[in-house]
C-alpha cells in the first residue's frame, strides 16, 4: 500500500526535519505550510502545499483531493515567549480538532500529533512517568491536552490509529534566537558573556532532527496513544551549556546565575522513553555533542 | 450595569428552564437557538437569535451587535443514545472554543457553561469529590474536558469570569422518551410495565428546572472555576423508579431486573455540591415529589 502523508508545520523548527525521514521511509510526503511554497526545498517525492489551517475549508478540498493515508501535525502557535498563554491556542485546538475531522473523512488511517510535557504536573516531585497526573498549568498545555483527549477517544470510535508525543526540551538550527541553546551560542560566538539563571534545573534536551525522526518512526509503527518523545535522561541547564561553551572554546564567558529563573519553573522535566524505546524502538542518531557541532556550526553560517 | 445575557441551547432540555429564572434576576436574555425563532414562547425581556454556532461566522456578528455580559452555554449535541460516542462532540468543542472566543473579543465578562459528571473517572470508589481524578471514559466526557481545560486557563489570561457546572442526572418534562425517567412513566401511564435494570446505580438526580435555576445562580455569583451542578446525595435507580410508580400508582408494573445494565455503568455517580450549597448558596426549590407530580403531569398532557 502506498504510504501518503500530509505533513502539517512543515517549515517549522521540528516538522522540515520530518522530510528526510519520512522520504527515507518510503513515503510520499506533501508538506503543508501556510507560507508561500515558492521558495521551499525542491526534493524528489515531496509536493508543497500551502493551506493556512486556522482558516475553516482551506484543508478540507486538499484532504479531499490527496486522500493521505497518514497525518503527522506539527503545526501550532509557537510564538517564543508568547506561546504559553496565548488565545491563539483556542485556535489551534479548533483548528486541529478540524483537520482530524477531514481527515478521518478522507479515509486517513493513522494519526501522529505533537503533545508536551507541559501537560504534566509539574508540581509533583518526579515530573515525568505515567504516573504522573495531567494538569496542565498553562493555557498551552491545556490547549494541547485539550486536543488530545477528545481525538484520543474520537479515534477509536472510527477505527483510526492515533498517537500523541509529548515534547520536552528541544534544540537545534534555526531556533528562535532568545531561546536557550541558541541564546548561549549566540552570544559566546560573539564573544559576549553567556548570562544564564541557576542553570540546576534538570531538563530532557534533544536534538530537533532525532526528534523529529522519533516522530516519523513513530508514525510508521502501529504504536497507539500517548508517549513521551524525549531522550529520557535529565541534564542540567548547566551542564549543557558548559558543554556548549567548550565546543565553542569560552567557557571563561558563562555567567550562571546571572538572571532570575522564570517564576514557576520546575526543577526537573524528564521524558519516560519506556514505550519509545521498547514498542517503537527508536533510539537518538546523533550524539549530544555531534547535534551541539551541528547547531553550533548552524549559528556560524547565520549570525 | 444592565445584565444582557446570550443563552444557548436556549429551547434544549435544560436551557429552556434557564429562561425564567434570568428573567428573575434582572438580565437582559438573548435566547439563541438553530431553530426556528417565530413559535418560541413571547416573553417581556426575552429576544429570540437564530444562528448555528456549529457554522463558524454565524454567532459572531450577533454577539459584536449585541455585546453580552454574561455567556450561559448549555448548547451541545445530545441525541441520546448516539451523544457518547458521536463525532459531533469534536465539533462542538470547536464550535464552543469559537464562540468563547468570540465572547471575550466583544467584552463579555462572566461566563457559565455545561460540564458533565462523565469527565469524572468512574472506576474509582466514591465518585465524585473533589480529589476524584479527570479521567473520562467517553468521548462525550472527554469532549466536555477539552473545552473547559483551555477556556479556564483563556479565561484567567483575560480577565474573563468563568465557571464550569459538571451535570449529573437531570429529568423533568419533554425528556427524551428513551430515558430511565421518561420511559418509567409513559410506560406506567399507559398501564404498561416499565421495565429496568437491577436498579442498584446509586445516581444524583436532579430536576431539570432546579438544575437551570442553579446554574441562572451561579451565573449570577462570582464563583469561578468547576463545580458540581447536582442534588449533592443519591438515590438508588430502584428507589426513584418506585416513588414514580407511588405517584402514579401503579408499582405492581415495575421489573426491576428485566433488562441487562449498560456495559460499564457506574455503581456510584454522586456530586459533591459544598461549593454549590455554600458559595453560591444555591438550593433546590422543589421537592422530588413536587419534581416528580409535575414530570409525571407533564406526560399525562404529552402522551
Amino acid at each position: 500500500m502506498d504510504k501518503v502523508v500530509l505533513l502539517t508545520g512543515a517549515t517549522g523548527f521540528i516538522g522540515r526535519h520530518a522530510i528526510a525521514p519520512l522520504l527515507a521511509r518510503g513515503y510520499q510526503v506533501h508538506a503543508l505550510t501556510s507560507r508561500p511554497v515558492i521558495g521551499q526545498p525542491v526534493l524528489p517525492g515531496v509536493t508543497w502545499q500551502q493551506a493556512d489551517l486556522l482558516i475553516p475549508g482551506q484543508v478540507e478540498p486538499l484532504l479531499a483531493a490527496l486522500a493521505p493515508t497518514h497525518l503527522l501535525h506539527f503545526a501550532w502557535y509557537v510564538e517564543t515567549g508568547k506561546f504559553w498563554s496565548a488565545p491563539a491556542n483556542l485556535e489551534w485546538v479548533e483548528a486541529s480538532l478540524r483537520l482530524v475531522r477531514a481527515f478521518a473523512a478522507c479515509g486517513g488511517q493513522r494519526l501522529v500529533m505533537a503533545g508536551t510535557c507541559a501537560e504534566y504536573d509539574w508540581g509533583g516531585p518526579a515530573c515525568c512517568s505515567p504516573e504522573t497526573p495531567l494538569r496542565p498549568a498553562t493555557l498551552y498545555g491545556a490547549a494541547k491536552l485539550a486536543l488530545w483527549l477528545p481525538v484520543e477517544r474520537f479515534a477509536a470510535s472510527c477505527g483510526l490509529s492515533a498517537a500523541w508525543g509529548r515534547i520536552f526540551s528541544p534544540f537545534g538550527p534555526d531556533e528562535h534566537p532568545n531561546r536557550l541553546v541558541a541564546a548561549t551560542i549566540r552570544s559566546l560566538l560573539r564573544g559576549e558573556e553567556a548570562r544564564c539563571s541557576h542553570g540546576g534545573q534538570v531538563r530532557d534536551f534533544l536534538y530537533s532532527l532525532d526528534l523529529a525522526d522519533a516522530f516519523v518512526a513513530l508514525l510508521d509503527s502501529p504504536v497507539m496513544g500517548a508517549l513521551d518523545v524525549a531522550a529520557g535522561h535529565g541534564t542540567t541547564i548547566a551542564e549543557l551549556v558548559m558543554e556548549i561553551a567548550h565546543e565553542i572554546g569560552r567557557p571563561d564567558l558563562v555567567r550562571l546565575g546571572a538572571l532570575a529563573a522564570p517564576a514557576n519553573d520546575p526543577p526537573q522535566l524528564v521524558g519516560d522513553i519506556t514505550r519509545l524505546a521498547r514498542e517503537v524502538c527508536w533510539q537518538p542518531v546523533h550524539t549530544r555533542a555531534a547535534a551541539l557541532a551541528q547547531t553550533i556550526d548552524w549559528w556560524r553560517n547565520h549570525p
